[in-house]
């Protein structure tokens, strides 16, 4: 069904339905500002040729975003942005992770190959296009390839469809791409994620995540036509400061139903099993060096997403947070419901999506421990296993891993963790508990399938591979039996949950086109990783019974550290020795990091946060704890924005990396 | 009905009931330390010497702790808990509040009239006596009177008589009392408490909160025979501390049901209720400076309340704390069930409680409006009139204040306030609400009797005190007509209010006494003011998404008054001049407060916290927000003691205060 999206009575009715925005919330695109709210908080509005030059000098990292900051091309964007791509020129002589790199001279700076960076030149309103050619028959998506190719025809530009308000809008984003860009400056990774993991989401921070590049052309620096001047006074508390970057994914048009399940379904299941793996590859740490060293990033990470969905999870349970989003969808419903169209195209699809709860509720455990990445049920050699058992010949070789004794011990522990989980989650009597265990312990069964499986032998497993399918088929082989028992449960459990999923996007899709016909453009698209702006100031937020301080300072950075010592968990505020050495000619009142309310979330790293003048006074490089929950919602009382001052920046580039040609560079 | 402490049976059932105690809970008396526990924890018991010389050092200050520090009677406390008798000694010319305070020579320092200082010469335990006078026919308190009397007569000695456990133990406690107690030095204001009302409670904190007093005996410097040494290395991370001094009151063993009912009832109506009247002042505040003047120091005063309840509330609500009271709850009824005279005594008390607190419940609208001292429907002008309606003639002139224009349109206002609040939470039905309102406005009402009335002009009310109780019983006057209105009412809630708490209280002493039945002294006795002594360690807790760092320093002192300047949110971060010329002196990296888990409470403010050789590292001065469930229970994994560092105070006294003698003196 096609739906109008804007009928006269619409029109009256948009009068009347306000899209309950919160103060300064919004992840813009250029075409549509909330210019009198803007107005209305900070009494300034961008004009066209402000716009067109933030535009213009805001690129596009494979998973963040950048700027230009001189008219030779240099380009600013964070340290964990660029992290992998500093130790892809890393070598074994020069660790620039840990030692950071400064290229003294322009011809010491470091290519990257591969890296590529985009340049947004121009965007182009293609829905009634679109429409035009669904009219004559195509589908929407046949519609936007043929446009595409057309486009591409012939154009040295990277062009891009980009669907904004779940369809309600299509453009065609043109991008220059640059492909020649070098490594000009990385501090040391101590003091760009100064206190590691631990401080990581948390503020009052002191992170100098920051790192320079440059782009080439012709093996010359290039000369953007637009750079951001780099902004000598920074911002003082309360300054409208505004952020131009390419936030990656949203998810804000979630029903409350949605977001319940998450609370009290998704994120505690996933929280208990985050839990479970990171005790057992604990208890695996624990045994020697070695085994320490082999899951040390795994864990890591482990804990870090424990960290992510705890908070979520937290301010989830807050109140206040889903209270709005429920007047949100109240009152959306209200004006939904007063369109006879709107009403049959979306009136009941938010009862639907709760309806489909229950079942995403009991198939949760399931879908979990069989079909998430993160599982450790299926995972390693299982998987491989898995993959062996309903591969065509062709791809019989891509299956299972050789491993050594280590390995080995660290996939039992594994499987053993997930076999628990099924015990635990499903109970003893679940098909799947009983497919899988057989009424013996987790550790046994784990053990002797890993132990009796001939498959992590290379010679014995070409042996069964040369068999062919039907060999695989059937095997005796203990991991390929344990895969055979799985195999028809987890599809099972796939088509449930791909049927289930289908019937709620459905569902999403037709109230994001009823939001679109009640609200159209008074409100911002959902994130798409391409070019936004938002509005917001530095601002403080009530924090553990007082104020979070607006800024932090080179004086913080040393109080923590002093605070902690080196030593202190695994050396998380640990700082180099440079920024040892240098403390005495370092001004202690310096800004170090500062924070915002402007509406930012992942892809945003390394966008540049500019003052009313286009100038550069800092760095977005995370949130907060409390913006967790920004994929869903925005709360204006303390969901902030945290940012590298652009003053620490050079104060550290002049005073502890001695670099004076970059310094003269940003302040030409 | 008296019961016997300790039956044979209950020695059994001893060994089998634990008393649930958390890691490093409970405020102990010295004959009674749970030295397994020390010794489990930190490989640390002190001996009797220790102990000894720890309270021999100890002093009580009238609304605090404090300790002998040097051979010549210095004495060291918070600032705080000196800031009334600073006050007391500055006067017209010299604000040694704002300014601070040092005694260059010992001529210049400054006696303090009518402040006594009290040290701790001996305990006895009198249970023994006092039980042996009860079965001679004595009540308890006459008994215990009998054995004051006795004791004080012929004794220099101050004596007092402490009930432990809610009377399973008496004791006797000697004292000391020293009554010539002069001013040595006090910091300013802005450092002692800097960050004011904003980060009171909260952490990381920075508070020089110490002063110096010296006790003085026949003119000339005491001597006491126990000081303590002041730490030059200070604490580190994870060091044992153990608190000395003299937490003032907790209620630990209140039920879960009570508990319940301040999350659910006395917490929020409190909260709305001081919500309302932070809303009035404001608006009041807002008319212009006179009025903003007149209110300030009351409207900062609620400001504070709502800060520590609301903070209180969120920790009730934070399940965890809650399910380890119902733990213990639970494990204490399970044992009083096993023991059929303990189940005579309390088995059903706790039932009879959760049953009380329905009609807590109903009552507990009214017991506010009319009965709480912060009410603001029952105070000023209609409290005078109450008084005056109650009056013999002897007392009619203790009645209704003067008040001049700007007063009496603030007691309008208030009164509004109180009778909104009457409206609001009783509903227009509600016989109160009647009574005092009768339908019309609650501004109304109150601009109409507050004008009306003759009793705030002095003449008009000396002429109707002048007729006599008679003359008042029969005036018209529109505000002693609305007292009389209100009289009744309020003496009926005080009568029902009376009868339930009397109720509660019996219930709850016969849950005490079965609790010191089975545990006997393996708990600690709630706080009363005497001295307690605790141990802990300096430890971090999660705090923001990472951890509390366990010290700050000189360094993150200077950053949050950088990161705020002078100015902002009325100074609240503004640093005394002397602490702005002398910065460059100072060492960044020496530690300013620090936290421990140190369970203590009001009355703790200016323990000496010392390490194991009983030496001084620091000063306890507050707790976390965290802290604020402390009067309830004790929650190891956040509770925190906060703690001037000893090494701060000597670096202030040396490089900011010039204070060399004092160093000195303190080095000896």
């Amino acid at each position: 069904m096609r739906i109008p999206f804007r009928s006269s009575i619409l029109l009256t009715l948009l009068a009347l339905a306000s899209p309950n925005l919160r103060a300064d919330e919004g992840m813009w695109t250029f075409d549509n500002l909330p210019l009198e709210q803007m107005k209305a908080r900070y009494g300034f509005t961008p004009d066209q040729a402000w716009l067109d030059h933030a535009r213009l000098a805001a690129l596009r990292f494979p998973h963040g975003s950048g700027s230009f900051i001189s008219s030779d091309g240099l380009v600013l964007t964070n340290h964990h942005v660029g992290h992998d791509f500093i130790l892809q020129v890393s070598d074994a002589g020069h660790d620039y992770i840990r030692d950071g790199f400064v290229a003294k001279a322009r011809a010491q700076e470091l290519k990257v190959p591969g890296l590529a960076l985009k340049n947004l030149v121009s965007c182009e309103n293609i829905t009634a296009r679109i429409e035009q050619a669904e009219k004559s028959g195509k589908s929407r998506q046949e519609a936007i390839e043929a446009l595409l190719a057309t486009e591409r025809k012939g154009s040295a530009l990277a062009c891009e469809s980009v669907s904004l308000y779940q369809g309600g809008e299509e453009w065609l984003y043109r991008y220059k791409v640059f492909t020649d860009v070098r490594l000009v400056m990385a501090p040391e990774y101590d003091i760009a994620a100064f206190g590691k993991d631990w401080d990581n989401f948390s503020y009052p921070r002191h992170d100098l995540d920051f790192s320079l590049w440059r782009v080439y052309e012709n093996g010359q620096p290039y000369h953007p036509s637009d750079f951001l001047k780099w902004s000598e006074k920074g911002a003082a508390n309360g300054d409208m400061t505004l952020v131009v970057g390419h936030p990656g994914r949203t998810s804000r048009l979630e029903t409350l139903a949605q977001i319940q399940f998450r609370r009290d379904v998704q994120n505690p299941l996933l929280l208990r099993s985050l839990d479970r793996q990171r005790k057992t590859l604990r208890a695996f740490a624990a045994k020697n060096g070695e085994s320490a060293r082999l899951v040390s990033a795994a864990l890591m990470s482990i804990e870090n997403g424990y960290k992510v969905y705890a908070g979520e999870l937290l301010m989830l349970r807050d109140g206040k947070a889903l209270e709005n989003m429920e007047k949100a969808e109240q009152r959306l419903r209200a004006s939904v419901a007063l369109d006879s169209k709107l009403k049959d195209l979306a009136g009941n699809c938010w009862d639907r999506i709760q309806e489909c709860q229950k079942t995403r509720t009991e198939l949760a455990p399931e879908e979990r421990l069989l079909l998430s990445r993160s599982s450790t049920l299926v995972r390693g050699p299982l998987e491989g296993a898995l993959r062996l058992l309903a591969a065509s010949d062709a791809t019989l070789k891509a299956g299972i891993p050789d491993l050594d004794v280590e390995n080995r011990n660290l996939e039992i522990a594994l499987l053993a963790c997930g076999l628990r989980e099924v015990q635990e989650e499903l109970g003893s009597q679940h098909p799947l508990t009983q497919a899988l265990l057989a009424g013996q312990p987790p550790e046994e069964v784990a053990h002797r399938v890993m132990i009796d499986t001939t498959l992590l032998d290379p010679a014995a497993r070409k042996a069964l591979l040369d068999g062919g399918p039907k060999a695989i088929r059937e095997s005796r082989d203990p991991l390929l039996q344990l895969a055979r028992q799985l195999e028809p449960l987890r599809k099972n459990v796939r088509q449930r949950v791909e049927a289930l999923t289908a019937m709620m996007d459905e569902h999403s899709l037709h109230i994001a086109k009823a939001r679109f016909a009640v609200y159209g453009k008074a409100v911002y698209p959902d994130a798409t990783f391409t070019l936004r702006l938002s509005y917001g100031a530095v601002a403080t937020y009530p924090q553990n019974g007082t104020l979070a301080q607006p800024f932090t300072t080179f004086g913080g950075l040393y109080d923590r550290a002093d605070a902690w010592g080196p030593a202190a968990e695994d050396a998380s505020w640990a700082l180099p020795a440079r920024w040892v050495q240098r403390r005495g000619t370092l001004t202690p009142s310096t800004p170090f990091n500062f924070i915002t309310s402007n509406d930012i979330i992942g892809g945003n790293s390394g966008s540049p946060v500019l003052n009313r003048q286009g100038e550069l006074v800092g760095l977005a490089f995370d949130g907060n704890i409390e913006s967790h929950l920004g994929r869903y919602t925005f709360n204006p009382a303390n969901n902030r924005c945290l940012c590298v001052d652009a003053r620490a920046i050079l104060e550290a580039l002049a005073k502890v990396y001695d670099a004076d040609a970059i310094v003269q560079e940003l302040r030409h």
